[in-house]
């Protein structure tokens, strides 16, 4: 092989792959290492599995910036939440579940990749007419579910780019109805699949939530007689928070609402369930993508919002319902990760992970079905843009940046002792300290580095994202 | 049509055309507006023409943040640049000629598209690993020429994507010989036409310049029988600077050598036209792309450097030469700005700017062949992401914002009388002021607003860039 030819490859092999070989990456992973069994298979599979089939329906339910202490079950006592509190009644709740990054979009990309948000690109929020989105050659759970056997879906917030190569309909999703991004970036597009169908008063739509729901209804009666994922992505309780108005309480405010909203919504998903008869064959996840922004999202008393690495940015509630699989009432302490969810969803379908790349978490079935513990392979590390903030090993977590400015000494917490993250300890523990600085330096060697490009976007009413009105 | 048929065909209108459109519209502007003659009758036609052929051959050497105060011929007294201060003899020199951004990437964009930056989504310096670069649809120097029978060469510093869409290849040229970015941004990879085909050490290679040459003569040779465009472009005096050990002169710094090195390898380019008698019927223009950076760039007393709207940054030396058909040792104090040499060098090909888009320029002959004065239709309007720094209309110039932040107080100057922008004539001016500021308002209008994205590069050595070594 000539110099030249070497070095190509070396690039194309590192950097960016061409379209062929990504094609031929997904259909490899798809056909060796995803694949238990063929598609075309599964629908009579499931008739002759019955109701205690081991690959159950897979119904992710995603808030957007709820927190950690907003839900009745996890201690709020001023918000009704009935449906939620009842899946966790019913399931297992979460009591140190923590998200991959601190926002949404690399938090996404964790989920669905499995994988820290920089080994996939996507390392901050994403806006309207980003040149970049989910790379093709990530394998996305809908890759990987679709692999085996699954009908996929997207709905609601997308938040993974806005060009056609970055939409779900390209990354394993057999079905999309949402949005690309945020209701409060204009303008506010709504796509079925590859298509613009709307484009929506971003800050003032009163019905999305519904319209959402009645898309994964509709989804499930498609597909009711084939394993299903539905990837199902709230707006709310995220800003700009619109609901119609019989759902407006005289004297609450209205994220409370919104709140009670996603409640009832949630329910009506689950009575679809139960009226299919479903409900029995359907792992549900009810969770968050980062810690609450603007002035509502009740963290319980931990500390940080949006962006922070201390708990209250990045531990959210999860819980999960399988009747008969997942104890009911089950109360799960060990920690888990977002990136956890990947290896655990393909497992269960039947899978496994394909072997040519880095996955970052691990599967989480042993505590989720009550039948034993894991072993933690590899400490927790969240990092913002290029640097690690902070890490978690044990019941041990040091902080060394603050967003994206280095702390000037680093804070050691016990956070299973002090989730509140209120007592240093880093001059009774400097060996912790030492060595956990030495594993972050390590790990940091291994991040791309991070630079800015600005770009400008096509937004006709030059309004800024990320704002908020409240 | 449907609304979500008009919906989508809107956005693909003003936001992102399909390849298909694209290519559509390249082949529509070549073979419609920009050409007046076919390629395949070109070589014969050149024959039939003879020496005084209305068409000239292009050579555009740009240098990479030269000064303008850096040559003999701009009043330099401690730098020898003979043979370039010989092309100013010999040709026409610009005194008020302005480059139409601060910094690099979105000047490059700007002289080939003759568009402001902001037209193309070039705002500001792209980085190894970018994600976009100059689009599609965009028609460049390259393809305007190359629609009217001219051979097309990029030769030196692209700067304008590293995708294999963004390269020049993909963008009117024939054949590519250079680097992508700048020496020190690193890896410095130098391609033929789409090949990386070797990486450079990019801090320390001493003979880039001569093998730029090199390949441009070569080119010349192969073409000199039809019109060709060289596209010509220096990586020096930007630092790093690494020169030839023959090149450096005891007691002399490093940058005033790289000028004189310039000049000597500009000696070689015009000796290959000579000797191929190929110089009466090219046009040579030798310029720069931005102000300098560094200590050592001299504007001999304009205010600024790179990155500033004030005339040490903007305001650069052009020299232009065509034996019988620009007057010899013509001076021409015209203001002018790059985005008026695509009208130019298209007009000059026999060819007119397509007329489905915004051009802002307009055609420097009158004043390139001393037969008459131009007519400006529009003021000069300098832009930094999505604002409006500073504005020119006749001997005014308004400053509005310094680099990204607002002034307090606009600053008006008269830079006919005061070029080094030393006496704010606001107080005396409100009128001019008002006018003025109204102008930029409007005109901000139209701009599409900038937002910024972190992205991750695969530099191995996890080097900056645009960091100073001297």
């Amino acid at each position: 092989m000539s110099a030249a030819c070497a070095l190509r490859q070396r690039f194309q092999q590192t950097g960016k792959p061409t379209m062929k070989r990504r094609n031929f990456l997904k259909q490899v992973a798809g056909a060796t290492a995803l694949s238990a069994m063929s598609a075309t298979a599964t629908g009579a599979a499931r008739e002759e599995r019955g109701r205690a089939a081991a690959t159950p329906n897979l119904l992710w339910i995603w808030c957007d910036n709820l927190a950690y202490g907003d839900l009745g079950c996890y201690g709020n006592k001023r918000i009704n939440t009935p449906v939620i509190d009842g899946l966790a009644e019913s399931g297992a709740r979460f009591t140190q579940y923590y998200i991959a990054h601190t926002v949404c979009s690399p938090s996404r990309a964790a989920l669905l990749t499995g994988r820290q948000p920089f080994r996939t690109g996507i390392v901050d929020v994403l806006r309207p007419d980003s040149p970049t989105g989910i790379p093709s050659d990530e394998i996305t759970l809908g890759d990987a579910l679709r692999a085996n056997g699954y009908a996929t879906a997207a709905i609601g917030k997308w938040h993974l780019g806005d060009r056609t190569e970055y939409l779900p309909a390209q990354h394993g999703f057999d079905f999309y109805f949402g949005l690309p991004y945020s209701m409060d970036m204009l303008p506010t597009l709504l796509y079925r699949n590859n298509d613009i169908i709307e484009e929506l008063p971003g800050d003032a739509v009163q019905n999305i939530t519904e319209r959402f729901v009645d898309e994964a209804i509709s989804f499930m009666e498609t597909n009711r007689d084939r394993p299903f994922f539905i990837y199902f992505n709230h707006t709310l309780p995220h800003p700009p928070i619109n609901l119609p108005p019989e759902r407006r309480s005289p004297g609450q405010t209205v994220y409370d609402d919104a709140i009670e909203h996603i409640d009832d919504q949630t329910g009506r998903l689950l009575a679809a369930l139960d009226r299919m008869e479903l409900a029995e064959e359907t792992l549900v996840v009810f969770t968050s993508d980062n810690g609450p922004m603007g002035k509502y999202g009740d963290t319980a008393g931990l500390r940080g919002r949006i962006r922070d690495s201390y708990e209250g940015g990045i531990r959210v509630p999860l819980i999960a319902r399988w009747p008969g699989k997942i104890p009911a009432g089950s109360v799960v302490d060990t920690p888990a990760i977002s990136y956890d969810i990947f290896p655990t969803f393909v497992k269960l379908a039947g899978g496994k992970p394909p072997a040519d790349r880095i996955y970052d978490g691990q599967d989480l079935w042993p505590v989720l079905s009550g039948k034993g513990d894991i072993k933690r392979d590899k400490p927790f590390f969240w990092v913002y843009l290029d640097k690690v903030t902070a890490m978690r090993k044990g019941n041990w977590k040091l902080h060394v940046s603050h967003r994206d400015s280095p702390l000037e000494i680093p804070e050691l917490y016990d956070v299973k002792s002090d989730p509140y993250e209120a007592r240093p300890l880093n001059e009774r523990h400097p060996d912790i300290v030492k060595e956990m600085l030495e594993a972050i330096r390590n790990y940091e060697a291994g991040i791309p580095k991070v630079w800015s490009l600005q770009y400008p976007v096509r937004d006709p009413n030059k309004r800024n994202s990320g704002v908020r009105r409240e």
